[in-house]
């Protein structure tokens, strides 16, 4: 079932390491089936040189196994709570990558500081609030998803595919599991450009109107960065 | 003797260099057979490039060479302490990684800020004391296991398997070598993040509920995370 | 048409990711043909991995295509403009390289602290203006190119090959293609060496009389570094 | 002539770029045969990509070219001065790897912070004094190695087998050329560690008797890291 979907995820899962995001068996990336409401995710604690695609495991909207012998990630409700709560996107990425997780950690959004982080991201990334013992205590993986929704309320989780959870590390997300990853290394990236910016200029602030225009190059409706066919 | 052990033992070394945690000869893994009370431990100043599994030296509890051509790490002493006195640990790693030394150089203690940390350390990674001029001069490499005993006085050694040797370096464990490898891994990896947080949020504080929980996720008598069956 | 040129383009561009200059589909280089006042330039979004030599686009000094199918790099107007105004320049290339990025994202030139800077630029990297709303909002691009002449009304382009645009990142130049690239790679060094360089020491200053000699050394006409064959 | 130590010198030059000590064509490893008092050294200017054993030079203690077709490294009068003066040292290697380089540019000497330094060198890694402009202006690289040699007026080049040029970059020496380079791995990253280790304590501070202890376990007549045995 989902074969090739399958194949897929399981390739934007080895991205992850391939650049430098996680180690160990951290780490986790899943895509929906939007019709069939069914999504392929990693399986719980696989190291990643012996992950294989028919390792993956489908679930259900309840979380539930549909297929595959493995457990999924623990990290699959916080993935679910999106699809549910984000309708279009189509694939989700969670890391521990280095630089997302500090700012997280510190509990604090990274500022839109240049075109690196414009290009992608048309605002700061959100830092969620934390849990309270009792969103802790009780599926705190569930709560995770909800706490990263409260942070969208007043943002467009289309134009910032991605957020920090307090004390743990980063989610992003994109029209699919690839493009999921790909807002995952940009944000490494921009996460660490942030740091250093702010250390050697803590007045740094970038001009919303080059915000919004170098956004809006390779994002708006008349977006002109790249090219029109697939090569 | 033992050949199966020096494979095993060898092939966890090997993971100190790919995994960036030494530079040189610097590093030494072992493990200990409980039923014999023999422990296989790597040779001293060999470079990773030459190491080969029948090089490495079987070592009993006196730390007497009961097998093997060439001298074993100087820092067996070390390890022999630490299998003495942390009863059923079956693996023991030292490494100079960058981070970990840079917080033991420090003579701090690495608070528990993150997600990352909880979910393989129960609390903050002890920082010894510094050896006194005496313990230095004498027995050094015996005395840095007295002072790694003395720190967990009142620590749980299963819930925290890690420690900074004030002015040296970390030393990790678990239950065999490989767990003890990977402890180096993580310990790496937070030592990095906790370092960058601070400076980015010098009042950063992790609740106690969201360690817990995370921790026992992966750890306490209900953890969830991971497969129940070998992969 | 230039299909030697094209090879060499392209074989500049594979330098960006192979010196970890780039992430993802970020950066470009061109090369002009001075006696055609044709360039040659990276397509737009087009990944590293998928780039072949036949994909490189030529463009004539308006930026309209003269051959290919695929879009030219979005910053092509920038690359036009250093062509039109640095008048024997014969090759352009841009990142978002991590550290001149953080440079220009705060906003400041980077001084020139050591004999690596010395060696192979004549004085400070300039930061330069940032565009204002008018000129982000219409042509960025060629705005872009002209704030960067702009900040070289009074430094020599030949001295200095290399500038920081203010809230994106840098632009570097050379005799050729390849030349543009290296001074990139040594750019990105300078720029981390230099922001450490000042945390460790605020008041660090490089006499004048060694920077002049340093760069003299390699570059004035008694220059005695390297060799005078070709190898 | 001396094809021999040719192949160990080139060997020695590659250990540089493959423990990314420098990048372009940076960086030059030398040794001597004491003999003949020839020196052995990597031609100037030319990439490691096509370094070949037939291209490293030959010079006599004047620095003439005594054998091969291109022109020696531009540092060879600042390691011939070394060789006169350090009587028994073997061989020389000279970066700008980026930590030690940061401490040079910085003005300041590294100081002994912890196990991984004193297990290398006795004592801090001394700074030179910057060159007066005449100095720089009149055989600057002859005027380098006697600064040098300044620095190490009260102190055993013996044990402290590197230096710090202030405004420039590192050189180290060894036995022979291969011990050379391992001091420039081991430099690099102490600076690295002992950068952030300041940062982390302003006022950390490593005990006397343990430095003397550590370095006289690997150095002194007592000795008893490593092999007795080569592998």
């Amino acid at each position: 079932m989902l074969e090739e979907l399958k194949q897929k995820v399981f390739e934007a899962n080895l991205l992850l390491p391939r650049n430098n995001l996680v180690v160990l068996t951290w780490g986790n990336v899943s895509e929906i089936d939007r019709e069939s409401n069914l999504v392929v995710i990693k399986p719980s604690g696989v190291s990643y040189e012996k992950l294989r695609p028919e390792m993956m495991v489908v679930v259900n909207e309840k979380g539930e196994v549909v297929e595959g012998n493995l457990k999924p990630s623990v990290d699959t409700p916080t993935h679910l709570e999106l699809y549910r709560q984000f309708k279009d996107i189509g694939g989700v990425a969670h890391t521990h990558s280095t630089w997302a997780t500090i700012w997280a950690q510190a509990g604090r959004s990274i500022p839109c500081l240049g075109g690196t982080h414009a290009d992608h991201f048309a605002d700061e990334i959100p830092c969620t609030r934390a849990l309270t013992k009792k969103e802790a205590e009780s599926n705190m993986e569930l709560n995770t998803g909800k706490v990263i929704v409260e942070a969208f309320k007043n943002l467009d989780y289309h134009e910032i595919p991605a957020v920090l959870e307090a004390f743990h590390g980063p989610f992003t997300w994109g029209k699919d599991s690839l493009e999921a990853v790909q807002n995952s290394i940009v944000l490494e990236e921009v996460a660490k450009m942030s740091y250093f910016t702010l250390e050697l200029n803590p007045h740094a602030v970038m001009p919303e109107e080059i915000i919004k225009v170098r956004y809006l190059r390779k994002h708006g409706a008349q977006a002109y960065y790249g090219q029109s066919i697939t090569l």
